[in-house]
């Protein structure tokens, strides 16, 4: 499984640099530069046009189109799936001189620069411009998301003549006029535009959802320029004149406010007024005061949740990188909000939020931003209703989380996903037990957690089967999506009966300590009086197969008797085998494409003991071809767990950079967004040895070789705990907050102050250096 | 499984009656009276058109059309596929009194009486119709598609007005402009038009395959009438002013010719002028010369194979019914053709034939018309590089032959079925044995059927994989559609195994008897050195599971432990429960859709001892919900081997009237033409106790106890044997062809001649009387 980089930007520890411009990467480097503030993002393209190849593509969470499905019409099959939309461009710009335009694929460019910046969240662009007739322009390009008022983006072009005067042409504007990348199609109707003293605005409607969007900008120039409205369908913008004087700067700035209403059946006339009281009244900030705003921001979070690596240059980059835009895609700011698998950084996997947001992110979220991992889950309450519609569709009562959905609803137009795919709900489930211990939430837990588990339990007893040998589950599919319509899946089997375990001990709680709550609840979902008895029978009956000589969990029933293949067999050239192999041969081996069975020894790690875990791993990590960007990091976690420093940091090895270093060479359709979450994961799980599930944290940090040392943060019961690792020793203290907190280091119970209590490492948590 | 006739037809012996005319049930009727002749069908629709509800469905075999399939982009998905086209309405007709055109939804008809009749072959109407002006007129409509010129379609249209004299306006053509049933889309562009003495013709493309088809016809009338071309786009005919003589009677007669030039590539100027020149020199036979040919063919067919049932004229009426369509269907005129599962009725089924083909449509041709059942076979040999290709697309080597086609590509865009279920491929080869042993023909056997053979024993091996236990199948869906993705499903291991068993046979006989012919076989396909070993490995270690104790053979690995559901418990209202079911739900028990390890026993019911037979049926049967209509025969069949008389009746039931009684009431959407041939094995195999497969012929016959008699023939090794069978005895001979024979009767070699044997019926062959 060598994944090999492609590396192009330049190392630093606190911004991603492209020096030089390499066309031929134009579409990755756009995904790389990608901005975002949960409420909309914006690929890295080129605001000034031109013939580079490009995906304009702006991005608004929940803002989607809808299509009928082409699928067969069997019931339970979806007939419609939902899409983002591709949606305005408000950066557009283009700019002249002496009637030249500029475009970095055509122009003579004699420099070239453009600049991530972590700290301070923005993303700017440098070059030079020499035009035919002999003319040298330095060009600067500034853009980036407000983070507190997420509605508003801001963009700044300055101009710098070398061996000029005169006159430079500059349209700027807000353009709906964006194609959908997969669809080529353009998604918008107009509805309104508007122009006044300094603005411009646009509004306008998804083709088949209805949902409206305004954006509108105002601007500034620090010269005198004369300027004209300029407006075409679904287009509202300026034609200004600039002066220019040699060897001085020329700026433009660009406020603007987008506003977005997702509800079709809302006033549009609303929105618009809102949209340009705040144009109007020059409601939104200075340039400068907001970038202020957002430095301070982006401090305050480094500051608090910064991970240091000493001595690994490129994953200390690469896992800023991460920390960076996992903020970005998502913190919580709204509980109508997911986050899709590649952020709001393409509209390849349509935007969709799958079982990642529990599994993978929240974690992330619960130890750095409580509130962000409670409105996760609150989504997942507010689509609570298309979830029981769906269960319905599948002929069974309870709720069934969708595999992928914008909305609430099932989006995914493969029937043998959405139909037999169950960890989305168990991983609710899951999230709603991992949130409540470890933030402690339990109004949470007693009020729309407990609703969310009945529904997602009496799903699961519905959906499952009784036989002979107890309950299971038929005609599934499980994580490992390399094998369908199997029986008893070990990992949905489990997490069912965790899931009946949980919610009967968030029942019986909630009887003897809140009985009216519990009264309420009972009432709400109409609790018949055997329901929890059933829920009993179906967990303590759950079929769980184990060899009892090995240890070893059966993945599902028959998967011992499946033919073996031997991945060291498969040509490197068959890889993706989605793309090499056909559909139906990826079903017929013990070839397994992302951890199952150890997905559930990663979870429930405590449920396991060391030398089960080392069985099912040493059986289960060789036929597993890691054919998901999410495989490597659960890998590398169980591999620190069980001592095997060098495969821990093999498949760490492009945990941070995956994106970075197009490893998979498909950046270029987005960011990672979820697998990001997964480096966090790999750092404070893996090497970290922290373990959160069921209500107590722990640590057993040990030290990959190839580092001098590491440190990162995490949030816990309100004290922040500082976590530093170096071969002299392990270090955990109490960095702000609640002043002491309660925490297992190796094994044992410690209470953590704001000292640092200071461990040796133990021997065994020391890597090998390779050679060494 | 109660099904409940919807009984609307005349019970007569020899013709299918409707008298009056029921409009809701005009889809129904338009079915049950089409027509065919191999070559085209016509759905039994009123050439006068009007607002009755219709499908104006006239086909060809093997015209059709292709689209692209919406599925995924996963290799080995079909990427478009084919459906049969409605072409030209050859029977057009509209005919006008006083400005009053004649509409049987919308006139005052006073009587009315559509016959198909059995003998003639012939579709004949007559009806009264007053018009508003208070003239009656009775019409008789009446047609044929010659069964020996099968380009050739005969229309007499005739005239008898009761109380007046005077003119109708008649207009007749042939008319492009259909619809497609299920699209909506017209398929033909138009090529040319032309119009001669006595005649018209149109010449027209399909869209997207460029498949040319030329319809033409000349005409004559009783009368000296006025006339004039009519022409449109897709259309060409005359508007004919008609005499009437009050009391006498006014005819025109329409002779079409119909030419079809499947290859797109092919010049359709060659096309255009055998069409005209067949009209102009009026080379088409006079309506009564043709009509006569007509009735000698069938008197001839029925002469040889009629079956008569004694004491039971619903069933009389109905295996004629069946016979006379399986005749039309298919007959073997030419070995491009096939038989859709609904023949050339209607578009349902998209006209693709299946495994039914080989399966269940076999027997009757083999055993009636030798050179029908070779040219089946010859249809696969023709599309062997399709199957070659089809098995490359997934992965495979050899050949695999298409679950569903029109043209010898796999046109099934459900990906599950196409890529998972491999009976089209084992039912070639069974077909290749089948016909090879019944019929003698080692010429075929040892030419294209051996290379047939191996290209399908090389794609067995190549799909199947090895483990410990064996040889066998994984991730496969057997005939039984309710579970998919099973490993080692004993149909498609068995059928295999036989497979590789009788290739290798052939191979092997081959080398010892033609040592030429295999030579040239073994290079035309690059037989490998250790091939044969290597088939005869994968025959000897199939794995067949079977519980030793109960001898019954598990359906698939884990069948034996999935879920339980009994069957009465399932509402009636729940059926089909693809309709009503969650797709994924069908998947989650031990309900069976139809027979698959019963069909095992039934296509190779000598390989099973009868106590076996015994115990595997009563296992299954009731776990069968028979939501295939192919499904019942085979239960029946094996229900009279076994002694289960009244079981055998029950299932029969329906088994000859399922169209005529509309049991599934889905008869508007096309016959079930492959259904219909498992009524001739219903009785022929069932009652008759037939075996055929292995190379000898025997006989078992017992006695319904609704039944006095039945007689049946059977074509075997050149005689004709016609059997009988009475509560007196079971009566044998050769009633014409080759002069002896030699059979099985009741297990004992027996030798038939021209005069009868007759045996006592054994007592358990007798069915007894229910509440007798």
């Amino acid at each position: 499984m060598a994944k090999v980089p492609d590396r192009y930007f330049k190392v630093d520890p606190w911004s991603i640099v492209e020096e030089g411009f390499d066309p031929g990467r134009s579409l990755v480097s756009e995904s790389v530069f990608s901005l975002a503030n949960e409420y909309m993002g914006v690929r890295g393209y080129f605001e000034e046009g031109g013939s580079v190849e490009s995906l304009l593509g702006a991005y608004f969470n929940g803002v989607y189109e809808e299509a009928p499905t082409a699928g067969s019409a069997y019931k339970g099959i979806v007939r419609k799936t939902h899409f983002m939309a591709n949606a305005v461009d408000w950066l557009y710009a283009r700019i002249w001189i002496d009637g030249e335009r500029l475009d970095m694929g055509a122009s003579d460019i004699r420099s070239f620069r453009r600049v991530l910046d972590l700290r301070k969240g923005t993303l700017s662009r440098e070059l030079e411009w020499r035009t035919s007739g002999g003319k040298t322009l330095r060009v600067a390009f500034l853009r980036f998301l407000d983070m507190e008022n997420p509605e508003r983006g801001y963009q700044r072009i300055s101009f710098v003549p070398s061996d000029f005067s005169g006159k430079l042409r500059l349209e700027i504007a807000c353009d709906f006029n964006t194609l959908h990348a997969g669809r080529k199609k353009r998604m918008w109707r107009e509805q309104k535009k508007g122009f006044g003293d300094g603005f411009a605005a646009v509004m306008a409607r998804t083709a088949t959802t209805g949902q409206a969007l305004f954006s509108g900008f105002s601007w500034t120039a620090n010269r005198r320029a004369s300027f004209s409205p300029m407006e075409a369908e679904l287009f509202a913008g300026f034609g200004i004149d600039l002066p220019l004087e040699e060897g001085e700067e020329s700026v433009v700035e660009k406020s603007v406010c987008n506003l977005v209403q997702r509800d079709a059946g809302a006033d549009a006339g609303l929105l618009w007024s809102r949209g340009i009281e705040a144009l109007e009244s020059r409601g939104l900030p200075a340039f400068d005061a907001a970038m202020e705003a957002q430095e301070s921001y982006w401090g305050s979070f480094w500051e608090s949740f910064d991970i240091r690596i000493d001595g690994d240059e490129l994953n200390q980059q690469g896992i800023r990188y991460c920390l960076f835009q996992m903020q970005e895609a998502y913190h919580g700011q709204d509980p109508a909000n997911n986050i899709g698998a590649k952020g709001l950084t393409r509209e390849a996997y349509n935007g969709h939020a799958f079982w990642d947001t529990e599994t993978y992110c929240l974690p992330f979220y619960l130890f750095t931003n409580p509130r962000a991992a409670k409105n996760l889950l609150e989504f997942r309450y507010r689509t609570l209703g298309k979830a029981v519609e769906r269960a319905a569709m599948l002929d069974c009562g309870g709720a069934c989380y969708p595999v992928a959905t914008l909305n609430g609803e099932e989006a995914c137009d493969l029937w043998q996903h959405a139909s037999l795919q169950f960890q989305p709900s168990t991983a609710v489930a899951y999230g709603i037990a991992h949130y409540s211990q470890a933030c402690g939430d339990l109004d949470f837990l007693y009020g729309h957690g407990a609703e969310m588990l009945v529904q997602i339990s009496r799903f699961l007893a519905s959906r499952g089967s009784w036989t002979d040998r107890g309950f299971g589950f038929y005609a599934v599919m499980g994580p490992d999506e390399f094998h369908m319509m199997v029986s008893n899946d070990c990992y949905t089997n489990y997490m069912a009966k965790k899931t009946f375990e949980f919610t009967l001990r968030t029942l019986e709680e909630m009887r003897e300590k809140r009985p009216d709550s519990y009264a309420e609840l009972a009432a709400r979902v109409v609790l018949g009086e055997s329901e929890p008895d059933e829920f009993a029978r179906c967990a303590a009956r759950m079929i769980i197969e184990r060899d009892g000589e090995t240890g070893i969990y059966e993945q599902h029933e028959g998967y011992f008797g499946l033919p073996h293949i031997d991945i060291d067999s498969i040509p490197t050239s068959d890889f993706p085998l989605y793309g090499h192999w056909s559909y139906d041969r990826i079903y017929r081996t013990d070839l397994i494409k992302q951890p199952s069975v150890l997905m559930l020894m990663f979870l429930y790690g405590r449920d396991f003991p060391e030398e089960v875990k080392r069985a099912n791993y040493e059986y289960y990590e060789p036929r597993t071809i890691h054919e998901s960007s999410l495989s490597p990091s659960i890998h590398s976690i169980l591999a620190s767990e069980l001592g095997k420093s060098d495969e821990a940091s093999s498949f760490f090895g492009f945990a941070t950079r995956m994106d970075l270093d197009n490893y998979n060479r498909n950046t270029g359709e987005g960011l990672h967004a979820t697998s990001i979450a997964a480096a966090w994961m790999n750092i404070v799980y893996g090497f970290g040895g922290m373990r959160s599930e069921g209500g107590e944290l722990s640590f057993s940090p040990s030290l990959p070789a190839e580092w001098k040392g590491y440190e990162f943060s995490v949030l816990y019961r309100g004290a922040r705990i500082r976590v530093g690792v170096r071969a002299a020793g392990v270090s955990l203290r109490v960095a702000s907050g609640t002043e002491r907190v309660e925490v297992l280091v190796y094994g044992e119970r410690r209470r953590l102050g704001s000292a640092p209590l200071v461990l040796p490492l133990p021997a065994a948590a020391v890597g090998e250096r390779k050679g060494g």
